[in-house]
C-alpha cells in the first residue's frame, strides 16, 4: 500500500497529490483547472460545513442564495475590486442561443451582486444589521492549479454583513476571525496565527483583511480563512445608505469573510504522513473502522462478535464496518490507514475467546487491547487523545520552525539556504521594504500578529528605519 | 396586512408573486431570469435539503461535487440530450482574459460530466453500483421566468447512479420516485400522482422518465420531481463498460433523479391563502411564534411570563419569540400569518393571571386556550393536526377537481370552457393524438399513473382506436 503514497522526503508535492487521489478525496476533471470532489472528500466538506454553519447560526447569521452570474458592469463599480479580480474572470457571452447585451461574469466572490440587493433592502437603521452567509461555488480562473489548494472552481462560504456603525463592522470582522480560529484549532487540530494582512496582501476592495495562517509540513504558510472590514467601499459603490435614529442619511458599513474547500488541502498537509491521510477525530466522517479477522472455519462466529462490537459503538461514534472477505486483513489495515480513519478496531478468533479487541491509533500506531465492555469508553478517550496529540504535534512543529530574525542577511539565508519556516521580523510598514524582501526571498508577510501590530522595538531589517510592526514572513501556498 | 397579498380570486399569478415577495422568500435580481433566495426562503430549502439528504443516505447514497462547467463537445455526445438542452445553454467563451479553445457550457444538468468521470472510475463489477448525489446550482436559460417555479438559475439535487444490470437501474428509478412521493406527501403535505411520462414529455436522454405531479390551487399540474431510467444511453455515449463476474465486458446501466427549489413554489401554491404563506409544520423552519401582549405598566411581568413559556417550547419545537414593542399585537399577528408560521401563541396580562396562553392555528384560525403546563403537549398535537389537515385539504381539492372523461368534446370543454383540473382519459399511446390534444386544449399528459399504464378498456378519445393507457391530462406549470 505504502508505495501508492510518495514519501514526503522524496517529493512533498507528489506526496500531497498522491494522498488526495489515492484516498479518493478528489480527482482531476476534463475541465481545465476544475476538480471533482469525490465522496470521501465531500464527506469531509460536509462535516466542515455542518460545524461552521452551526457556529454562524449561533452568532445570529442566516443563509441565503444570490445569483451565480454578475453583470460585468457591477464588478467595475469598486475600483480596487475590479483591478484585483479582472484577470481571473470567466465570462458568459452567449445564452439561450443569443449573444448577451451585457456579458455576465461567473461570480469570483459576491460582494457586488449582494450589495446591489442590499441597496433594495436597506432603508432605515431598523433594517440593520444584515447578517447573511452563502454556501456556494465560485470561479477564479487559474493557470496553475493544485487539487483543493488552488482550483478555478471551488466551494466556499461567504458571509456578507451590513452594519450601522464602523465599530460594529470591525467587531464583526474580528468575531468571525475568532470563529475561524476556533474552528481551525478545535476541530481541524490545526494551529493558526491570527492577525491583520499588510495592505499589499489585503482583499481587493477591503479596508483591512484579517487571516488565519497555518504552517504546512514543508514549512510553508497556508492562508486558511480571511475576514474583511470593507468599510464603506461597497456601500459607496452601490449607493447604499440608511436613515439613522436621528433621521440622518449615512452610508452603511460592511464586512465579508470566507473559508473554502482549500481547508481540506490544509487539513491534509497539516497531519498526514507517508502512510496516507490523517484526520482529526472530531472532523472525521468516519471515526472508527471495525475489521474482523477470520478464516473460513470461524467466519460466522467472528463476524457475529464483530457486529455486536460495531453496534455497541454506533450510537456514540461514526463507524464503518469492513467484513469484505476478498482482501487480507493486512491489506485492509493499510487501506484504512491510507483513508485516514483515526481509530481501527481489529478483532479475530483469539480476541473473541478472550472477550477483547485491539484498538490501533492512526496517529501513533499504538495498539491497545481492551475488553468489549471497556471499548466504547476507551475509544472515546483515545479519540480525544488523538485530537489533542495532532494539535500539539502541529503546534510543536510550527514552534520549532518559527524564528526571530532581525538582520536582512539572516532572513535571506533562512529562506534561500534552508527550508525556511516562519520568520518574525521587525518591519517599518512600507510596501517598498515588503516588496524588496519578497523579491529577494519569495517570502511575503503572512500576518502582523495580534499583539504585535504596533510593536515598535528594533529597526526594519530591510531599510534600518524604526520598525512599526513585527511581521511574520514565510513562503506560502 | 391583507392588502399586501393579492387575493387568489382577483389574480392567481399576482397572489403567488405577492406571497413570495411579501413573505420575503425570494426577490428579483438584477440578472435577467435569476432570483435571490432570501433567508426565509432559504431556510425552507435547508429544511428540505436536510430531510431529503437523510433519506438519500439511508438508502446508501453519498454526496460528491462535479464541475460547474462542461466542455461543449460533451453535451453533444448524447443525441437527444443536446437536442433537448441546446436552446437553454449559457456559454462561457472567455476566461482569464483569453478566448477559450473550446467553449464551456454552464451545467444545465450533469449527466455528461459525471459519466466522463464514471468512465475513469468503473472497470469491474466490483466498482458497481455507484450511488452518488450532488447538491448544486444549475443553469437553463429561460425567456419567461417566475420566482421559484421557473428561473434561469436554480438550486437542486441530482442523483446519478451506475448499475451492473437493467433490473437494478429500474429498481433504483422507482425507489427514488417513492422517496420523492414520501417526501412530498409526508413532509410537504402535498399529495402527488406518481407514474411514467409519455415519450414526448420524458427527459432528453432517458429511456423512461417517472414523475411526481401535484395539483396547484388554480387546478394546474406542477411536476415536482422526476426520476429517469437512462438505460445505457450515457454509458454508450461515454464508452463506460465493466467486466462482469464472468469476465465479459458490458455497458453500464444508469439512472438520474432530481428535485429543485421549484418545490418551494409548489409548497406555496398547494397550501397558502389570501392571508399569506401556509407551511406544513414538519417542514416549517419556524413552527411556533410566541407573541407577548403588553402595555407599559405590565411589560416586565408579561415578558418574563412569555419568555418562560418560550423556553418550555424550545426543546421540542423550532420557536421564534417576538417581543418587539414598536408594532401592535394585531400588526404582528397578521405579519406572522403572512410569514406562514403554523402555530401562534399569544399571551397577555389576563392569560398570565390565569396561567394560560392562547394557541392560534394558521390553517383554520381556530383559537385554543390552554394552561402553561399543557401547552407543550397541546402544541405537539396541534402541529400534527395541522400537518394532517393540510394534506387532507389538498387531497380533497385534487379529488374534487379530477374527472374521468372519455369523449373528445368533453375534454376540450373541460379545459377550454371551465377552469379545468386533472382529466383521466383513455389514450392509444400515439404521439399524434397527444399532440392534437395539446394543440386543442393546452393540456399535456402529466403521467400514466401506476396501475393504469396498461389499462386497455375504452377507446382513445382522440382517434377512437383501442386505448392502451389511462392518461392524466392537465395544463401545467
Amino acid at each position: 500500500m505504502a508505495e501508492r503514497i510518495t514519501p514526503r522526503s522524496q517529493n512533498y508535492s507528489e506526496w500531497y497529490i498522491s494522498i488526495v487521489t489515492e484516498a479518493k478525496l478528489a480527482d482531476y476533471s476534463p475541465v481545465k483547472g476544475c476538480m471533482v470532489i469525490r465522496p470521501r472528500g465531500y464527506a469531509l466538506w460536509e462535516r466542515m460545513q455542518a460545524v461552521l454553519d452551526g457556529m454562524f447560526k449561533e452568532t445570529g447569521h442566516c443563509n441565503a442564495y444570490f445569483p451565480l452570474f454578475i453583470p460585468e458592469s457591477f464588478i467595475r463599480k469598486e475600483a480596487e475590486h475590479i483591478e484585483g479580480f479582472s484577470p481571473e474572470l470567466a465570462v458568459v457571452t452567449h445564452a439561450g442561443g443569443e449573444e448577451l447585451e451585457e456579458p455576465l461574469v461567473v461570480r469570483p466572490t459576491s460582494e457586488t451582486i449582494i450589495w446591489s440587493m442590499y441597496k433594495k433592502w436597506i432603508q432605515s437603521y431598523r433594517d440593520l444589521p444584515i447578517l447573511i452567509n452563502q454556501w456556494a461555488n465560485v470561479l477564479r480562473w487559474e493557470k496553475r492549479t493544485r487539487l483543493f489548494l488552488r482550483t478555478s472552481e471551488f466551494l466556499w462560504q461567504e458571509g456578507h454583513t451590513a452594519h450601522a456603525t464602523e465599530e460594529e463592522a470591525q467587531e464583526e470582522t474580528l468575531k468571525m476571525l475568532e470563529i475561524y480560529r476556533r474552528f481551525a484549532e478545535d476541530w481541524l487540530a490545526m494551529p493558526v496565527l491570527t492577525g491583520v494582512k499588510s495592505q499589499s496582501e489585503k482583499f481587493a476592495g477591503a479596508v483591512n483583511t484579517y487571516a488565519i495562517e497555518a504552517m504546512m509540513q514543508d514549512k510553508k504558510a497556508l492562508q486558511a480563512g480571511t475576514t474583511h472590514n470593507l468599510g464603506q467601499n461597497f456601500a459607496r459603490a452601490f449607493d447604499v445608505s440608511f436613515q439613522d435614529k436621528e433621521g440622518k442619511q449615512s452610508l452603511v458599513w460592511a464586512t465579508s469573510w470566507g473559508v473554502s474547500t482549500r481547508l481540506i488541502g490544509a487539513l491534509i498537509m497539516t497531519h498526514s504522513d507517508d502512510k496516507g491521510l490523517v484526520v482529526p477525530p472530531r472532523i472525521a466522517p468516519t471515526q472508527i473502522v471495525v475489521i474482523p479477522i477470520f478464516k473460513n472455519q470461524n467466519k460466522e462466529a467472528v463476524l457475529s462478535y464483530a457486529e455486536k462490537l460495531t453496534a455497541s459503538l454506533k450510537s456514540s461514534f461514526r463507524v464503518e464496518y469492513d467484513a469484505d472477505d476478498s482482501s487480507s486483513p493486512g491489506w485492509k489495515f493499510a487501506e484504512w490507514e491510507l483513508l485516514g480513519v483515526p481509530l481501527r478496531v481489529e478483532t479475530g478468533p483469539r480476541d473473541m475467546e478472550a472477550g477483547t479487541a485491539v484498538l490501533v491509533r492512526r496517529d501513533t500506531g499504538e495498539k491497545i487491547t481492551a475488553s468489549c465492555e471497556e471499548i466504547p469508553a476507551k475509544a472515546a478517550d483515545l479519540l480525544e487523545e488523538i485530537q489533542k496529540n495532532l494539535y500539539e504535534r502541529a503546534l510543536a512543529f510550527r514552534k520549532a520552525n518559527t524564528v526571530s530574525i532581525t538582520s536582512y542577511g539572516e532572513l535571506a539565508a533562512f529562506f534561500n539556504d534552508t527550508e525556511g519556516g516562519f520568520a518574525e521580523s521587525p518591519w517599518c510598514g512600507e510596501g517598498e521594504c515588503e516588496a524588496k524582501i519578497k523579491n529577494d526571498t519569495k517570502a511575503t508577510i503572512r500576518v502582523l500578529s495580534f499583539g504585535n501590530e504596533q510593536k515598535t522595538s528594533g529597526n526594519c531589517l530591510a531599510c534600518g528605519k524604526e520598525a512599526r510592526h513585527t511581521a511574520v514572513f514565510a513562503r506560502s501556498y
